[in-house]
């Protein structure tokens, strides 16, 4: 069973059909960066819609047995998140409602701080607020995922140790192997292991590095290695992919309404395009060659928790109804 | 079993408290005249917290299964309405996402024409717009009654021919009875009916009228009037009773944010302010001489069916899933 803990695709037919021939199970999808509250109930109306109109490939799941049930009947389970909690309006109740709508997976903080707390962006981080607490407590009791892929690195720390429940570094990778704002140190990575988490490890080749993107072989030792610092049980995929990205999307995500200036994500001045995809990740169609690649290295058990199984335990975990 | 079809109160303890003395197994609460998407989720957000709060006399109904577990638990099942179509933001998709939220009983329009359609108080009624329409398709799919009860009578007839599953007008009488704006005709109530519908007598003086708002007998009069235009299947209580309402209350209900000047709803310039309830029916502790006063004039199981057995018949045939 493999498990995408991360898309940042822009959705069509033609990107489902990716997701079935790449035996994808499960993939979480970004409805909201700097999205708001209505805006993000738009994009939720809009996967009905998907769901609807590409019931042959897709369902859209709530619980680990939605997710069984699309590998049961060969379709893609799409789990709903957010990239942000700008959904919920500073609303501590708005959690519970977005939940009611499907929502399970949501980061604490974008790329900037908010009410919740710090960014990894942020000249300084301030830790987890007081209204953050109260956010992770009310995740915590609905079954909702906390994300700090983009969070600070204290505030990321302090979610994973106020929080009652596994938590998510859905895309990012070690520091101490690839040196980067959106990086995490092996302290935070080893809390969130520690408490039963996950580092979903991701294919966007500008928080990968040159060394690790440059081909198949070389971003499952990525994996290996990151293994090395987290346990075999805490490492996942979540390639943070964005099919049919265009400028105008990559503008929306980095520069939002925050800004009338310029800001350039994970990318710089020097390179502030569009990032192609790796040749080995074009597409989702990737994950079955990752699979053998990394059987040339590791048992068949403990491939089959970094393809899918680790996701699917930190989602029994947090998201299925106690 | 008791049903009240509409309540119109600002709610504490004290009034849920007054629910089980009246032996109310379901009512149906107004979250939203004018209140927007943001504004009615709040309200949601503060109906978790009275549930939570007051767990030994209230829940929350999503399907008349919570409403039987009330019954069994002694306690009122409140079920979530509004008295207009303004949390769903003109978006017909938000209709699915507000019934994931818990919303089972929405207004099409309350006073004023809106883009589903004309309302009782408009000078001229567009009928039922292409807008509306949709909107009545969705309501049926999703399964959230339609109530007409402030709704212009063209409007009102055209939502009951669309609706592929029976329309509610949750709080008005007979226009024949009583003459007033927000009474329904004969043949929108037959119409109504005709369906499967139902209609709610309110207990609010204003449209009852002097005579039949004089006591409980005669009351229950109109009841019986009301019946013989229904028939004894499509008859229900929606008292439209306002505990704690205050004038604050009143202007926000009838002037909203529509006018600058002066609008006064079912009363007049003559009489602008609160209406004090009927002596018979302060509080809904009233429903039980409501019972009594009823069997002088009708089998038991007749009784019944005003008192809550229609309403539980609409609520199946809409509401819970099929």
């Amino acid at each position: 069973m493999y498990v995408d803990g991360l898309e940042n695709s822009i959705y069509d037919r033609q990107v489902f059909q990716e997701l079935r021939a790449g035996r994808i199970t499960c993939a979480v999808v970004t409805m909201a960066f700097w999205e708001d509250t209505l805006e993000t109930m738009d994009r939720i109306g809009q996967w009905h819609d998907f769901a609807e109109q590409n019931a042959d490939l897709i369902l859209l799941a709530r619980t680990t047995r939605d997710i069984e049930h699309a590998a049961a009947t060969g379709r893609t389970a799409i789990m709903l998140g957010t990239q942000n909690s700008s959904p919920i309006a500073d609303r501590v109740r708005f959690v519970e409602l977005f939940h009611d709508m499907g929502l399970r997976v949501m980061q604490l903080t974008y790329n900037n701080q908010n009410a919740l707390g710090g960014s990894c962006y942020e000249p300084r981080d301030s830790g987890l607020t007081r209204f953050g607490e109260q956010v992770i407590r009310e995740m915590n009791r609905v079954g909702m995922l906390i994300d700090i892929s983009h969070v600070g690195e204290r505030t990321g720390l302090e979610a994973a140790e106020r929080s009652e429940r596994p938590i998510a570094i859905t895309h990012a990778n070690a520091s101490s192997l690839v040196p980067h704002k959106r990086n995490k140190g092996d302290d935070l990575i080893t809390a969130v292991a520690e408490r039963g988490g996950i580092i979903g490890i991701p294919t966007y080749p500008k928080i990968c590095g040159d060394y690790y993107a440059a081909s198949l072989e070389r971003w499952c030792e990525l994996i290996l290695r990151t293994v090395e610092i987290a346990g075999i049980d805490h490492v996942g995929i979540g390639t943070d992919i964005g099919r049919n990205e265009d400028q105008a999307y990559l503008d929306w995500m980095r520069v939002g309404r925050w800004t009338k200036g310029e800001f350039y994500g994970a990318g710089s001045a020097a390179s502030p395009g569009v990032t192609p995809p790796p040749d080995w990740m074009k597409t989702t169609e990737g994950f079955p060659a990752v699979e053998l690649e990394l059987r040339r290295h590791l048992p068949e058990a403990d491939v089959a928790k970094v393809m899918g199984g680790n996701w699917m335990r930190v989602y029994r975990d947090v998201i299925d109804p106690t």
